[in-house]
């Protein structure tokens, strides 16, 4: 199985255009995040949901809706969002785009047959089988009506979505983010080892990122076996009980990350989002709050996927993802895990740690309360038990510590240390 | 509220020929009641599941397959299965039939709208709505693939049932199986009373039965509310352990009954059945087992609704549904319920009582056990602290009963005593 | 087993007494039932928890104390509350005084053996074992610290049980009110009954009433093969919540009330009740509330056990309780079941009907709703489809009824038909 | 709070004695520890439940037995058992000894108050409150009677507690092994956090050990905050089913050791056992699952606790607790985790990493199928990504690896490899 010895860096059109987006805003970003942003690591940039549907207007999705679909009951690009897919074409030459600047490109994908193709009972490429004979009957997407699970006992499954990665390898697609599939354990989990088969058997290195969440720890090995990520959370936006509630997922999975396995904090909601509703949107994280979520995702080895208009970033917003060292934290963490949560200086704070692969320790602390705090960690709660000198990552602040680590701290808000 | 004072007796197609009835057997069926049947009580015709479908052949339903519809969304019966229907006439001409022997007639539906009225967004009648715009994406059957559930929100929605109940009552429908709805509570709560009062608003007077279930007992209110009869189990087959099981739900049931409102503990697997698969199949029920089944149903006063293809029954088989007392019991019982169960004699029974509205008191004593008995059951068990006279309504045995109901009973056998 | 044709009716000492009644106040109580309720059918009297307390004080237990107990481990009357019990007399003299009066004497227990016989490992009155090897070590009261449970596996425990009835026979006790026993099922099963068979084996007849509730509706079969009564709720006390569930727990179990098997709502806190704290207290409940609560005790056939100080009773509480028409429905009620449950004229009502041993049908309807109302209730719900005589027991008014009871109610109360 | 650097190593009787351990048996113990394990880090002696019960046998408890108690509610040694306590000194002399060899000494108690203390009503020192008045009535152990709850609301209850630990700290003890309260959270939680407070507050260091496991993982911060280590499960024994069902524990509780909390996977039954019953008793796990288990124990930082009699220990359990290697490894492993469980070679192998605060990082694979094996594991599934340096611990044979682990496992096996 194809593995990347970090988590997965680049960004994704759901945030800022839901089911929308065009061939436009796609190259537009693809060429920002080239000049700006690929020096730093970040180098994927993927069409979400919805790019075979011809009238997509924005999160929403359009019911029982007729899709684009070729004669082998595979869906392909709607035209009028994304012309150069005309004549049969597909997304190869938007992929070669991508790939021109140096940079991945990456498709989302629904688990399924598409319902049309099942009633229209077309073909499947490789197989004498058609549409309507490895669909499985009672299997929807409970949120979307494009597609039928596929009936992984039935003659022409394999052949079905052995076509499917063909034909996204013959585009030059480098990641796949496939939908309503990672929290449909254990009902679906058949589905999912066939899929990830045919992926594998396609010819070429795609990641295969697994969505929506909450994924389901107990199936924590099967994941790994199967894919590259999957979401440990349903659909992330930019509010504190969500960003909160992360830290609880993140002490459950975080023995899982490594070796080409990714529990996945989902997007990034940072700068302007949700533009196919109003352009003036922007994120409603405080800044400190978007520190607190660069920190965690980046200690926990979450895969990072910007979620914003990225031609639109502000500087604070470009900071937050070009500072190297945090960078190099994501990159470095071995063996990250919370250390403790509790109350200090009246309101609530929760230490992690990772080793670097460079030598060296890092150390994180959140204030995940109401108020402002100023604390001190004793070196020993990290089992240091010798003097060390110490830089905060987001501020660049070094010093030489004894015994003890003083900070202050915003509420939601967090400081990173590099300790050696 | 369309009500009848006795529970519905009659005839359904489903456990003889599944989803592939035709006009002949029906009409043959309409006949041999009329003829045979019809003084003792035995009145409704009832054509089950797919009457739309052209190719069904079985018990078996092909899934996402093309079903007959009119120009309003609206499903009507196959013409090359029920060859009256030519020419839009729908089951006019077979409810004609029926009524010229006497008789009523039933259909059977789905809950919902077809899928493929959805797929091609066909028009509603009475309402600019179309297919898509009321039906609800999440809400399918688990084991059919002919509809989607309608919204019960959406515009067009109560337009949609209504135009349908019109239709029916057209065709002079008197008994609705509305089936993928009873077990379905809460999910499609609004749904059902949206369908109810459609129904009522109709002008026809319809039996109202809801499948399959079983259906729950805290929503039995609202069942009483809003239908005639509700399935209390899944689908009732010809084994001791699902009729060993109906004791339970009756219990549960029981104080339910009455006055139009009629918990149904389903069809009656008798006499030849499967005759889709092998016109040799007939019921595995022991003879006693029929006897305990005929009579547990007819003092809950359960709807009777014949399984079997009637024109091919045995004696015992007419014997079974030609009692006149035991009829009686079914009319006349009222307040029933169990009395106790306890192992007697190395073995497990169970004893009902009801009351007969023409005074007098029933005793059912049943052996559920795995061996033959003899029992005593005191007067007491039933307060009647007096002498009374005995028949037991199977043999016609009378007796005069100081303290002690004395009897033998084979193994899952039972018997019926009028007490007076 | 001995059994009674009606469900007990007699008074307890706890409502208004709590843990601390005295001789005393049971002679005064005794002689008043006998002089104005005897004739009426009230019989019990009582004395509830904790006679071997010498200490106690109200409704409270000490923990851990010292309790009156004889040489073989069972607990006898405190002398200074109940003085006739010295010189080992026991309840001997109080029993006498009540049978003297044509009443019954009634006395609480607990499940187990005292703590104290356990640790001073008393013996057991024939056997060669003593208290500590008859005692289950994790069997405690949750609520009380005078005893353990009893293994019933263990050699001495049947001794145990069988020396204690015996010595409740010898004192001429009627009624044992066991406690800390009916929801304890099924962990405490083997204990219930052993102590069912030591009661049955004493050679005195008695009826078992046990406590407290709920009592598991699974388990409705072991009560009525093991008891004459058994709670159906926790402490019932003078609150409306309380009084409005009570409509659920009567719908589960009406069915298994009859001959000798009494589901028991628990005591009626009508009166002065609480007398321990203040003798100012008496029930909370409004007059339409006392009504609801005697009518459906009454329809129920719980047992009838009045809770309050009845010397004190004023006129409206001794009305309620010597209405003979309300006492006979009692009486003669055959398989009573609620109907209906439903909105109307904008408040819920509940309606109940029975059948009478004497011809003609009881019905009862409660507005159990938050406002006054005037409703109708067809006949045919009643499944009755013929004019009737209509008498309501509690204003003694009479009506004929061609097709609809008309019936205005106040929030929270009720009207009995006897319609013959 | 009183925390240690590395997870406690030491003995404890219960495994061999059960509640019939003597003060010779311990002294023998604790010489043999002196003079061939301390070097090895080997240092507490604890003395395990009912050393206040003179008539102890062996693992089975006396219900409701007399127990050694001063006049102050306290349990005191039994000088039949523990000669040397003799006078009122306690485990006063039992301690000095064990300190004079350079060792430690602890011994068990249970949550709460001595139930003869509560029923004799015996004073509290340093409070007016009697036993009585600080027992919480419903607070019992399920498995042994001595003790009643501490109400920790209750005046005096922290006095009890306090008067606990200051004795406790008189006797020169250094480690308190706690029973009956790991996993009675969250009903107990706040007598754990008083019994802690009082333990802090005695002035002297001790280790805190809580009992029985499991512990509840959603509880996981409490314990880290008021005590050294709790147990995750229930009593382990020499059953390969409890060793495999570890993996899991350890999983979910990896992340919470480190800093002087240490989750506990209790004692090892290794050597002679169960001496009480029969001295031919010795562990029935294999070499291979007895290495297996010290790996696992030492990767993971459970403390490791002697359940065997030591002086009678062969060559190879002397080897399996001699190992410098993974004695080194228990101290010096940080960050450990689990990194895959999956088939290989047609058996189910586990695979766990920790860094060395040295320097270099463990490997430790697991053969827990049911057949031997030989796998091979790539080094980036512990993400190196260059040659190392190997050494495996029990064998001590070193290679260069390139890219892959090679290794012969036998079922239930385990090697663990140091890479550098």
């Amino acid at each position: 199985m194809y593995k990347t010895q970090t988590a997965p860096m680049g960004w994704n059109s759901w945030d800022c255009y839901g089911a929308a987006v065009t061939e436009d805003i796609v190259r537009q970003n693809a060429a920002f995040m080239a000049e700006h942003l690929k020096q730093y690591g970040w180098e994927y940039i993927t069409v979400d949901i919805q790019w075979a549907e011809p009238t997509a207007e924005n999160h929403e999705y359009h019911p029982f809706t007729e899709l684009c679909m070729d004669e082998y009951s595979r869906l392909i690009p709607a035209v009028n969002r994304f012309p150069s897919s005309a004549d049969g074409k597909g997304f190869a030459p938007l992929a070669e785009y991508v790939h021109s600047l140096g940079l991945k490109f990456g498709i989302h994908i629904m688990r399924g047959i598409p319902r049309q193709a099942v009633h229209q009972n077309t073909p499947i490429l490789g197989s004498t089988q058609t549409a309507r004979q490895i669909a499985k009957t009672d299997s929807i997407c409970h949120w979307n009506t494009d597609m039928y699970g596929v009936n992984p006992e039935a003659e022409g499954a394999k052949a079905y979505y052995d076509s499917l990665f063909t034909l996204y390898a013959s585009w030059g697609v480098d990641f796949i983010k496939c939908d309503d599939i990672a929290r449909e354990l254990p009902h679906e989990e058949t589905e999912l080892i066939l899929l990830s088969r045919s992926l594998q058997d396609c010819g070429r290195d795609m990641i295969l990122s697994l969505s929506p969440g909450p994924a389901l720890l107990e199936k924590a090995e099967l994941y790994k076996q199967t894919s590259n990520m999957w979401r440990i959370t349903d659909d992330f936006w930019d509010s504190w009980p969500q960003l909160y509630e992360m830290f609880d997922r993140a002490r459950e999975w975080c023995i899982h990350a490594g070796n080409g396995c990714w529990p996945d904090a989902d997007m990034l909601p940072i700068g302007p989002i949700k533009q196919d509703y109003d352009p003036s949107l922007s994120t409603e994280f405080t800044q400190d709050e978007q520190i607190t979520m660069m920190s965690l995702w980046s200690i926990f080895r979450s895969p990072l996927i910007i979620g914003g208009e990225m031609t639109k970033f502000d500087d604070f917003t470009m900071g937050l993802i070009t500072n190297e060292d945090i960078l190099k934290m994501h990159r470095n963490a071995r063996h990250s895990h919370p250390v403790w949560q509790k109350d200090i200086d009246g309101t609530e704070h929760i230490l992690w740690t990772a080793v670097s692969s460079e030598g060296g320790q890092y150390a994180v602390i959140f204030n995940t309360g109401e108020q402002d705090s100023s604390v001190r960690i004793p070196l020993q709660d990290l089992e240091i038990y010798h003097p060390v000198h110490s830089t905060e990552l987001w501020s660049g602040q070094t010093s030489e510590i004894a015994e003890t680590i003083n900070v202050s701290l915003k509420k939601h808000g967090a400081a990173v240390f590099y300790l050696n």
